[in-house]
């Protein structure tokens, strides 16, 4: 007999057993809602399934997580703007929602509680694809008043697909006392291997350190024992399905986070906190045009209308010869950055390089394409020389220089 | 007293001594061209220079490299196309030139001699950002027409920056029954680090190898002592300066190659040698546009008039809820790739992928955006269904199904 939703079912698993009710799923998993709490996920190909009482779901209420303001405990902001973290599995109904509060976070990982008092904000409700830089500017200001208002760390729960571009707003936007993390899930709470509880604790850990950056914390490895900490604008998201998806790209990341022992560790420098005051600089102006190379690709897709133009040239920053001219009468700045991601562009060295140069190419040494599209926007509303800006560090998306050819 | 350029000097760098004649440098090291026919170079500030004879460089002839047909040697064309490998310096005047013959790749490298007969070939001489379309027809010609008069092995000198696009072009257009070799050089001959006698040496054995596919050999690591054979379709150039750049995505490369002892190991299936016969399909369709999607990009990008649409996505596959009515109009293929890079599209998962395969996306798989870009210019031309090719392998493109969540 197969056992249907809402039933209270044991699962008899190669060596270990469980007992719960059977939650609606999005795919083929069973999925039990355990007495902890917890959802945990199974192949019904690996399990055998008893029912012990069938639609029993809807009966209870949730179990009320007991919870007082603790004076020792640091103060954490939830933020929430959709994406698969903040689809939490509603414990009456089972659906995934990405509707939710603190309270419904502290529902679905109760040992959150443990870590800090909470105080949850919904930004916005929606996939990361649909952000745009006026939602990167709604999460600024939400976290600049959550920090004002005196939280101790800022947990942001973002879609996984753009939150490197959030992020790095937010790290241009931002100077802050505080730790901001992002977070998200690249499995939802209803699958069986979801990373939602380990990436939660970790960031909220993160949330408590000395880092007052604007970071990524997500999975290191396939395991479920710990998360790296990327720094926003060297993030990138370079799977499309694993849950150690993030990389930080030509650095080693900030820190980590275990997740059993809770601690974070740093290696390098970074912000600390308290360090800075907290400012922001949310102006942007969005008519960046970001344009990826290939061959073959005609100049015309160029937008003169753009106030700025991020290039995705090849190799050491370069684009076809009969681009130059587009480029050299192109009226904002032009920032080169290469598709290869790993290394810096250096248009010094081959003739077509020289010849952006004198176009008036600025080179955006090893800023990820991603970051320079979003750091241009920034620029031209808040410097006064926005091509220089592009070609200095300002939030650690620039890496020291080392010479490339050593 | 500094050293001039056609001086012979000596050189005293840390435990090593040189003796040789100052060439010609692009930057600001020390090129001595030794007696062997090799070049070396230096940073000036870590050796002492005593020129020996002053203006030597013009007065001799450049060593003779003795080679006649040797039956018991695979005969190998070479084909050049430009790019840094093929930037050989010239013997007499010390410049970095393009132009060259089998000749002069033998002369600047003497012991390729030992590995085969040679037939050079000339196909074009322009630094890869150059490239298009037509160029790759042009190259798979002439790649075609050597394999057709007998050559047992090809290698294709071409510029890094889009060697992938170029090499994956050849993968569509090519069915061929012996190796075909794309080989480059990150550091130009006249460097103290130049990569072209290992990687070229390299290539050779490749050519001679019983792996009948379109592959690049280049540095498998920092050191001087491997190359890796990758699959062209695979393949990307992921630094922008480091000698071993190049990288196979989501696989292990095909093979490697040992510099020492030539020995060729291949990991994995292959298409092996005399498997398929030779023919080209080199009808492409460049009415090609790419596109990255990034968050804020107005979806008015999309050029109606193209014939084909690769979207390089966010995440399994995704762009901004906006795009959707765009894309469900374009008149050709829409085919979508991940700017993730690793890992593969899988569009029923969420809400907007949904819609996209409603609005008639074709998924592709784990194939990489810009190998996608080149394929559909190829299936357009030489497919019946043009998007039923793009999701299935055609050159290895993609690899074997993993369920994403598992």
């Amino acid at each position: 007999m197969t056992a249907g939703e809402g039933d209270r079912v044991h699962v008899q698993c190669e060596e270990s057993e469980f007992e719960g009710i059977v939650m609606p799923s999005a795919d083929d998993s069973l999925v039990l809602k355990l007495e902890s709490g917890y959802n945990v996920g199974f192949d019904p190909g690996d399990v055998e399934v008893e029912t012990l009482e069938e639609d029993v779901g809807g009966e209870g209420e949730p179990p009320v997580v007991e919870r007082e303001q603790d004076s020792d405990l640091p103060d954490v902001s939830l933020i929430s703007t959709g994406g698969t973290i903040a689809s939490t599995v509603d414990y009456r109904t089972g659906a995934v929602t990405a509707q939710f509060t603190a309270d419904d976070v502290l529902q679905a990982v109760p040992e959150l509680g443990e870590q800090a008092n909470y105080r949850g904000r919904v930004v916005t409700n929606i996939l990361s694809e649909n952000m745009t830089p006026g939602h990167w500017q709604e999460i600024a200001r939400a976290v600049y008043e959550e920090i004002e208002e005196g939280a101790d760390g800022v947990v942001v729960m973002h879609g996984t697909d753009t939150m490197a571009y959030t992020a790095s707003g937010l790290a241009f936007m931002l100077d802050t006392p505080v730790p901001v993390v992002f977070v998200g899930s690249q499995r939802s709470a209803d699958r069986p291997s979801s990373d939602n509880v380990v990436n939660a604790v970790c960031a909220v850990e993160a949330a408590k350190s000395d880092v007052a950056e604007v970071m990524i914390c997500m999975h290191r490895s396939r395991n479920d024992d710990e998360c790296s900490l990327h720094r926003a604008t060297r993030a990138r998201k370079n799977h499309t399905s694993r849950r150690d998806a993030f990389e930080t790209v030509g650095a080693e990341p900030l820190g980590r986070v275990d997740y059993e022992s809770r601690e974070v560790s740093v290696k390098g420098s970074h912000v600390e906190r308290g360090e800075q005051e907290l400012s922001v600089d949310d102006d942007l102006i969005p008519a960046v045009q970001h344009v990826k190379f290939t061959p073959g690709k005609d100049v015309d897709i160029v937008d003169s209308s753009a106030e700025g133009l991020v290039l995705e040239g090849t190799g050491l920053g370069h684009v076809n010869s009969d681009w130059i001219e587009t480029v050299a009468e192109f009226e904002g700045p032009v920032v080169m950055t290469s598709q290869c991601l790993e290394g810096r562009v250096c248009d010094r060295v081959y003739d077509v390089g020289r010849d952006l140069l004198e176009a008036g190419v600025v080179e955006a040494e090893d800023t990820l394409p991603e970051t320079a599209y979003v750091k241009l926007m920034w620029a031209l509303a808040n410097c006064d020389d926005p091509e220089a800006a592009m070609g200095r560090d300002v939030a650690g998306e620039i890496t020291e220089s080392s010479r490339p050819w050593t």
